[in-house]
């Protein structure tokens, strides 16, 4: 993806020393952009914990680098020496957000791979070091995928309105800072973009964190596609006045039955959609299917996160980034980090085998290896 | 309503010098609570448009003073001159806010009396004065009501849930500080606090204004009503699993057949109450209803305001309110202030005459010296 004009991913070897893992250190954006080199595997762990990098498929690609560095400064003088310092720095960096699945994930992947590599010291490093990069290129390509899949939604659209702009609607950042490179829910968008199909994104901000205002608009601006920045409470204006063609979001878990837990305000989104018939997609790589729940609102566990997030809001002011306090100093306020869309309420999934609807047997056929 | 222990009116005549009107300057609160003097059109104007002031009843009475400060500054040489000054008065105050049903209904209200009012200027000026406080009055005098109607709907809740605490969920600020007094979505509430029913209310923060975080969490604060700020988004994630047990909202613009406007993604909250089978109140005065318009979607004017709005966010850092950007510098926003709630999602609507039906038949059976 593009930022300047150059091309980045979301985390990548420092060139000339490839011993140093690199990140853009996200808490700080839109407003400054910074680039932090990892060297221990306490600073990727920090990295993880403190939300320098976020999102599912960054958080799996970057624990993935943390155990290729982990490698590097393991003792060395027997694999038995080696593995228990591996397996302990896998253990810190899964404890830095334990219910991200794609952190056991990618640190699983590694160990495995790494003790299959034989006895040479090297060769598992060699290995850890291909096993980060094939986390991370697989990453990148599903999510290309993801893209080439909902461009086709797109164009149909587009090609419905005579090649007037297609006006998508998305909530929260589901964007290539989530992932490797290209995001989820925007990947279509990127790739409908790059063919010169006019579109234009209505970016929700997503209160509390902002990741729309903050991230969603910083990348589109960064690659130049048009949208513009709305308070959440404003999609169902647009839609009952035909200002969008679709929703698309991503997700942090999805039943096989269909049912999608997404950041908080997802839902009231997708019944405006219902109600105006606007079509409503969520974009996602396999690993965030969820195979054994089958009821999202009875059975998805809602993060409740601390009330500061609510109370206080960070920004720039003259240069420096501050946070505010919005409401009276003593008044609670609750967090809760996602909700849960019924299935109801999806047009369907785009997955990198290709769109299905959001139903056990649209799922399931796309699948069929996850049938029992 | 109570502020420090003290009571108020949101808009008054200055002790000691009644040809200056004095108000609350919200865009400060929950901060700090400053009183600001009024002493030319020019300045209710701007606290109009700027807001200083704001909400259906309290923008009604302010341009009820607007026009009596407007007559003690109008060309006496004659009764045409001043006549006609007093009108452009009032064509300056109509265009402060578009959607503002109440505006209108003030303005003309005023310009009838005292064009009735007979030749002395004098008298005219006396009937100005007096109208303003007569518009002040009953706007205080219908909330009174509206909380009176309103309350037997939050006994009845807390009966069946045998006094449990009733939850109640309430968008933007339709409170006191929007009216005169008591407010109209909050007036049940507090008549209901008041007498010792349990209630809890969430406070949607309503961006981009903050109406909610600022003033519904700051006036419940100072009455001592139990409440909860929560992000726009929360409030179908609560719905589903039964923490509201009923939406109360108010309105800047109702149509007889029904359809509601208001602050921006009440429409969202009316959908996820329809979901979730969560009762949805609309409580307002008689002089908010548009008599003429039938389909609130198509015909009602919805205000957008400047993009700086939902770019910046201003709040408390240091003892002092700074604004800081929350967006890329250079990504653009829209500012869509109220949206239509259809009449099917309502399911009641609270006067001071009573509650009916969100309907042709519901309001002309409360109102029938309005039936043609």
């Amino acid at each position: 993806m593009n930022v300047y004009g150059k091309h980045y991913r979301t985390i990548w070897l420092k060139e000339d020393d490839p011993q140093t893992v690199q990140i853009i250190e996200q808490r700080l954006l839109p407003h400054q952009f910074v680039i932090e080199d990892l060297t221990t595997v306490d600073e990727v762990a920090r990295a993880i914990k403190e939300m320098h990098v976020r999102g599912a498929g960054l958080i799996g690609a970057t624990a993935g680098y943390g155990m290729y560095i982990a490698a590097l400064h393991a003792p060395r003088d027997s694999t038995t020496a080696f593995m228990t310092s591996l397996t302990a720095a896998g253990e810190t960096l899964k404890a830095t957000r334990p219910t991200a699945v794609n952190l056991e994930w990618a640190v699983e992947r590694q160990l495995e791979a790494i003790e299959a590599a034989g006895d040479d010291i090297e060769e598992k490093i060699e290995t850890a070091l291909r096993m980060a990069q094939t986390i991370a290129d697989e990453d990148a390509e599903f999510c290309r995928r993801i893209g080439e899949h909902g461009k086709a939604i797109i164009q149909e659209i587009s090609q419905r309105k005579q090649g007037e702009t297609v006006n998508i609607l998305t909530h929260c950042n589901a964007g290539w800072l989530a992932f490797v490179d290209y995001g989820t829910a925007t990947a279509p968008i990127y790739a409908a973009f790059n063919e010169g199909i006019k579109v234009h994104v209505w970016v929700d901000e997503t209160r509390p964190q902002n990741q729309g205002a903050r991230l969603t608009a910083w990348e589109l601006n960064q690659h130049g596609v048009p949208h513009t920045v709305i308070a959440d409470n404003v999609g169902g204006h647009l839609m009952q006045h035909g200002l969008v063609d679709m929703v698309i979001t991503g997700t942090d878990r999805t039943l096989y039955t269909g049912d999608v837990a997404n950041k908080i305000g997802t839902y009231l989104k997708a019944l405006a959609a219902k109600d105006n018939d606007v079509p409503f997609y969520v974009a996602l790589p396999s690993s965030t299917f969820d195979w054994k729940m089958r009821d999202g609102v009875k059975e998805i566990p809602i993060e409740q996160r601390d009330a500061t997030e609510v109370k206080y809001m960070g920004g720039l002011h003259e240069g420096e980034i501050k946070s505010v306090l919005l409401t009276p100093a003593d008044s609670p306020a609750a967090n809760y980090a996602f909700d849960v869309t019924p299935a109801r309420l999806v047009t369907g999934l785009i997955t990198e085998r290709g769109i299905c609807a959001a139903s056990e047997e649209g799922i399931l056929g796309l699948y069929p290896e996850k049938k029992q």
